[in-house]
């Protein structure tokens, strides 16, 4: 298998991170971003929806979207579980890289893609939008510093895939210099922690 | 068990949908969302980011997030799979769940947030945005067409949380009067499929 993807954005470090705790090591190839190699035929032959990465198996079949990917190593290579085990966890789970992810790492792409117009050449941008979103992500974070106040990782059951979400959205957010309240206490706690894992340092 | 819930909405029709299809009846009480209830402290308390559903269990735990909630009643109720089986076809019911979510029901969303004005009270809101999105969503739609023109259901497995994430979303657009090209040969026989199903009238 082969993972076609682009090194450093936010959706690559989520599976980089997920498959070095699992210890798999999976080949990969660079998609061009800037260039808009994923908007070209070829690989939109793979994924009609032109994102990055995507997993593709010896058999030819492809599997897009970050989570999905993830989901696809879980079932194949179980411990350890990063998406919990009783139906209560696996729920828990869920929920929080839901709201991870449409709470937080939306609006933190939003604000990147409408205020910098990195990809203006593809896709419509508006920067008033651009400015709410930023101000929803700095809302948003002081919720999962309460959460954080109350359990070591976001999901009772141990660090789970809900953190990875959370953790590359908070590394993009600073790498692209968002404003957001990075010193909340429990937050910084936990990102240390994150960040002190062998998995952190995956490319 | 009791669901937190606003019927009619998007995300409550999914999980009836998908209860549906288990022959799983739940215990339903009404939030008003004109009315704030999601944001008072009551509610809060249950789900700290204010959505519906939210599913309190007999010990008090709360699962947030329509997906979390299925994936709760599918590890406890497995039959009909609703999430796949083997690990391809669990990576397929993501992916497709996903791209339903991410690519046609938030521009969907933003869409019907920023153009009517619904959550004005309680929201910034940016109409150019919401035009934008309704031009991303009616842009995307042709993607399904092209998935649908190939396989019965989103996932090759069969009937999945996929399809139901896609039609109550084109429910949602209709009702709302979104403007999207509704006659794509592949997604109505498709939406006609889902609609004939006996879940399409849960409540």
């Amino acid at each position: 298998m082969k993972m076609h993807t682009a090194k450093s954005t936010p959706n690559h470090r989520r599976v980089a991170i997920f498959l070095a705790e699992k210890g798999i090591e999976v080949d990969t190839e660079q998609v061009d971003l800037r260039g808009a190699q994923n908007l070209a035929p070829d690989y939109l032959e793979k994924n009609p929806f032109g994102r990055i990465p995507c997993l593709e198996l010896d058999d030819g079949v492809c599997i897009s979207e970050s989570v999905a990917i993830c989901r696809y190593f879980e079932a194949i290579h179980p411990e350890p579980r990063l998406f919990g085990t009783s139906a209560e966890e696996q729920a828990e789970v869920e929920m929080w890289t839901r709201r991870a992810e449409i709470s937080f790492l939306m609006p933190v792409a939003a604000a990147f893609r409408n205020i910098s117009g990195f990809f203006k050449d593809r896709e419509e941008i508006v920067p008033e939008w651009g400015h709410v979103s930023a101000r929803v992500a700095a809302e948003t974070l002081p919720k999962f510093d309460a959460r954080l106040s109350q359990s070591v990782f976001l999901a009772e059951s141990g660090f789970s895939v809900a953190d990875i979400t959370l953790a590359i959205t908070l590394e993009f957010a600073k790498r692209t210099q968002q404003t957001l309240p990075y010193d909340l206490p429990h937050v910084s706690r936990w990102f240390e922690a994150v960040q002190a894992r062998p998995s952190w340092s995956a490319d």
